[in-house]
């Protein structure tokens, strides 16, 4: 054994505590409770294995799992980024990377920089499970938001094709699910819920 | 694609977020916050990913991340047990195959079968898969007590040989890991959080 990788570990364990302050914009499932990192990550993983038949490429299932248990720890330091706040850059900053360098960096080397490849993977969204992972991102927030009555679109007064052009990432990774996810904005729209204006 | 098996996945993925709300007995690292089962899950998940390595025996690291995962669903019917609770049964119970059977039945029959399986197999703790995964899950409180001063070791007065039989699971997965938690319980014993009775 490795008792030096082990305690480096076990502080990377007790830093990712963290993640479970981290408030997100959206709510749980028919509730007013906000939803914390921790929890988005947990349900996104538990996504990925009940739904990873529905990709379209095949998937290493393990990879897409490890991706969405990660992919919001950066926020420990970053903080969360709203998806549907126009005067924030979304793209991965600069403060991204130093959050993950500081806290991947906790790890034993090897491990650090596997976790950080990882999350720079799903970062940039090229590879099949990258593309499955952020499907599984984008639906999560699509689901609750159609059953908390509009959520976050109405709350913030997002437009359809706004919200349309955001979750048309999961068409990236999976064409039945985003049949579907079309299918919800539908009826959003028809249930008075997501506001579209016409172009 | 199957319409049908994505809408039964749907269900299913709106259930459990009902996990979010199961309140366990032990606190968030050096807090007063208690921790909900979801991220008590998804700590797990990301524990079994970094400590594989510590593993006496070769794993599929995916199986074992799909137990901690799911392992306590079944509490979104039954409820919570405190590990301590001298009054309750803690073995598996017929509220608990039951639940099982409810809350993984939501899905198309042979998903609900796989998950059942697994749910399963994490409880008889036989295999060696969970014999690491019921390692993480015993030892991710020991990290949380031993740095909340005590823990739910000093509000519910747990004498030391009691938390020690408890954790003694964790030798079956890994005897790197057991060797690390007996020193931490001989610390907690030795700042005074752990009350040891002379036998």
């Amino acid at each position: 054994m490795d008792t030096n990788n082990l305690l480096q570990q076990v502080a990377f364990i007790k830093e990712i505590d963290k993640l479970k302050y981290i408030q997100r914009r959206t709510k749980l499932f028919n509730s007013d409770r906000h939803e914390n990192d921790a929890e988005h990550s947990w349900h996104l993983a538990v996504m990925a294995l009940v739904l990873a038949e529905h990709s379209d490429k095949p998937i290493d299932v393990l990879k897409v799992v490890k991706m969405v248990l990660i992919h919001d720890l950066v926020e420990i330091d970053a903080g969360d980024t709203f998806i549907y706040d126009t005067t924030k850059n979304h793209t991965n900053t600069e403060e991204e990377l130093l959050a993950a360098k500081r806290i991947f960096g906790l790890l034993p080397e090897a491990q650090a920089q596997d976790f950080i490849a990882v999350w720079e993977e799903f970062e940039e969204g090229s590879t099949d499970e990258a593309k499955f992972a952020r499907a599984m991102d984008r639906f999560e927030p699509l689901l609750q938001n159609s059953s908390n009555n509009g959520g976050t679109w109405a709350e913030f007064n997002v437009e359809y094709h706004t919200v349309y052009d955001k979750k048309k990432a999961i068409a990236n990774g999976s064409t039945s699910i985003w049949n579907y996810a079309e299918r919800l904005l539908e009826e959003s729209v028809e249930k008075g819920i997501l506001r579209r204006d016409s172009l």
